[in-house]
């Protein structure tokens, strides 16, 4: 970025471009926290880099440690790869426009979003200094195994002494048009894997096998693909058999192992804990009835939480409606986000832009959605220390 | 063989050792035919190499063509793979014997069938010149793809006037003691292949995708294992899932495409046109209630057979019973075999020694054995024409 005047408004559009020159794709740190560091170092707040084993993180406060009332930021400058790069019809790191859009790897997830609240915290400390903090808890490692990221973050303020009293994380949130969605919440996700071990055999004799293929299906006939109706804040928790597999060619052979994988999205009316125990006590029963061993490996991705409608979303709801004309629904659905971590921390609502193209090849954002989310959040900052 | 006195019994374990030497691994003929074509001739049977692309068949007769009373034997020189040579302790065209046991590919599967039966037929019609003819259709494509073997011989037969009243295929019938199994028939086979064209998307959105790994499963577990209790002569009819596959690697990914196998081993209370008809309407069931796209392929290998147990049963009986003092249980089981082609032109009727070893390492066969099936063909044949 180009010094500026220190008084004049900071452009959320072109600190967005100035991030996506940064080639910061996980786990490159790319020059992202450093801009930004250089940035809300000159607006006045404190900045520290909290990387954890090579993890590149980036902490900044504006006002006094541990304040009574302390509104947090959260968002990634870590992008996922370009992919197929002959595809781009603009250079993924040179920030080209045409017309609105802007162009590059990370324009929309979530280059963009950083840029909004950091332009915004930096104009709002400028021009209303609150009585309070305003923190940016920023990571250079959301997109990749996000161990030492966010939470590297969260686990180094907790032992300063640092803390959020509510935390907005940028990530995209709207389908479609800006401002229909705000995320309260995520279900879990956790994905099991069977492996059934049987006995090979003639497809004429099967007296003398047992088909690891029919104890797969047997089993998985009774995994529902919905597993109940929804609750108040969720929609219903859903399964999904993402493959199985065998690889026998031979049709006159019953084969003696083969796989499956299912994958498990929840609400807060299941645990993935469970959940697991129920999904092996079904492989048990299919093992007894069977005779085919089957092996169960679990990963829980994450438990489902939600921060309740209250006080964070209202504030969210009503800066919304006030910058855009749309209400935005309280949403739970969609893939993981580091608002899993931080809802250990406080209260945390995520609301960003449209993100259509994130991950996507020729990744683009509305430079006017920019401006519009800073006002968004310049509205929230106003509101929440009002 | 060694020339040998033409008045001496013909050695039927010689005569094994001597066709085991020819390596007539399917399609190579590898001077089995050739050998069995000179000592027929020799014998006094009219023989015709009846050679269909490429594939080798003999057929030889003792007797009038079209005679009113003519005793059939098939059975086929052709052999299986050696698989792992290193793994044989004989060389498998070597004919080497330990103790009782002659070793080498086709010991069991069938050349000793073939060298007993022409070793009784031989010094049958030397020693009681029966009022009739002895028939010997022999392929060399078994164990392919059988399209020119058997086939070829009947499909010759018909065209020339040449006709069995009876035949008795020597393929190995015995699972564990001689004498303890003939085969009066086979269930068909039927082979299905599923696959589901569904609409790739994200675990956490299932709505928006189609998923055709829950369509197969939904639809396999429609296909019960059993069809039926069995009927007179034949087993229950049984389906086994051969494999599935769809090789999706990403657990937060719904597959856009899978496949099924089903085998079907059925009984004659249903026919391959009813079985196919059923399983595409399961197939068409599934994709009304999913939307998923389920192209079914159906291959029937054959239809069920079998010859009511009658005279040529009672007579293979009661030569069994005679030589090794077991009573034969009449079966329908198994793998197919070229019985399938021949009850198209008479009844037909399977006996043979003890086929463990068959496609195995180390395939080896009891001399004794041999020389027990020589008998019971022997008495068969006197039986018949008494
Ligand atoms: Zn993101
Ligand atoms: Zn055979």
């Amino acid at each position: 970025m180009p010094p500026t005047d220190p008084a004049a408004p900071t452009d959320p559009a072109a600190l967005t471009a100035a991030l996506i020159r940064c080639a910061s794709v996980t786990p490159a740190e790319g020059g992202a926290l450093v801009l930004l560091e250089d940035l809300l170092s000159q607006a006045g707040f404190a900045c520290t880099r909290v990387d954890r084993n090579g993890t590149p993180n980036l902490f900044a406060r504006w006002g006094a440690r541990g304040a009574n009332r302390s509104f947090g930021f959260n968002g990634h400058t870590d992008v996922v790869p370009v992919g197929d790069l002959a595809a781009w019809t603009h250079d993924p790191f040179g920030a080209e426009t045409e017309g609105d859009w802007l162009y590059g790897r990370g324009a929309t997830d979530m280059k963009s979003g950083v840029a909004a609240f950091a332009a915004a915290a930096i104009d709002f400390v400028r021009e209303t200094p609150p009585d309070g903090a305003v923190i940016l808890a920023i990571t250079g490692d959301e997109e990749g195994d996000a161990t030492d990221g966010t939470v590297a973050l969260l686990d180094w303020m907790a032992g300063q002494g640092e803390r959020m009293t509510h935390c907005l994380v940028g990530e995209p949130t709207c389908p479609d048009t800006m401002g229909q969605m705000m995320k309260i919440g995520r279900r879990g996700s956790m994905t099991a894997w069977f492996t059934a071990q049987g006995v090979q055999g003639h497809s004429a004799y099967p007296h003398r096998a047992k088909n690891p293929m029919r104890a797969l299906t047997t089993l998985l006939s009774r995994l529902p693909d919905t597993l109940d109706a929804g609750t108040a804040h969720f929609d219903a928790s859903t399964l999904q058999i993402t493959t199985i597999d065998c690889g026998n060619p031979a049709n006159n052979v019953i084969p003696a192992k083969g796989s499956a994988t299912v994958n498990i999205r929840f609400n807060d009316s299941h645990t993935g804990a469970a959940l697991a125990d129920w999904l092996r006590a079904e492989a048990a029963k299919v093992e007894a009835e069977t005779g085919v061993t089957i092996a169960t490996r679990i990963q829980i991705s994450g438990e489902s939480f939600v921060t309740p409608p209250g006080e964070l979303s209202a504030l969210i709801a009503r800066a919304v409606q006030a910058e855009t004309g749309v209400t935005p629904e309280l949403s739970t659905t969609g893939g993981t986000s580091d608002a899993r971590f931080v809802k250990n921390h406080c209260p945390v609502v995520e609301f960003g832009l449209v993100g259509r193209t994130m991950h996507q090849v020729d990744e683009r954002v509305s430079m006017t959605q920019i401006h519009q989310l800073k006002s968004i959040y310049s509205r929230i900052l106003k509101d929440y220390f009002a």
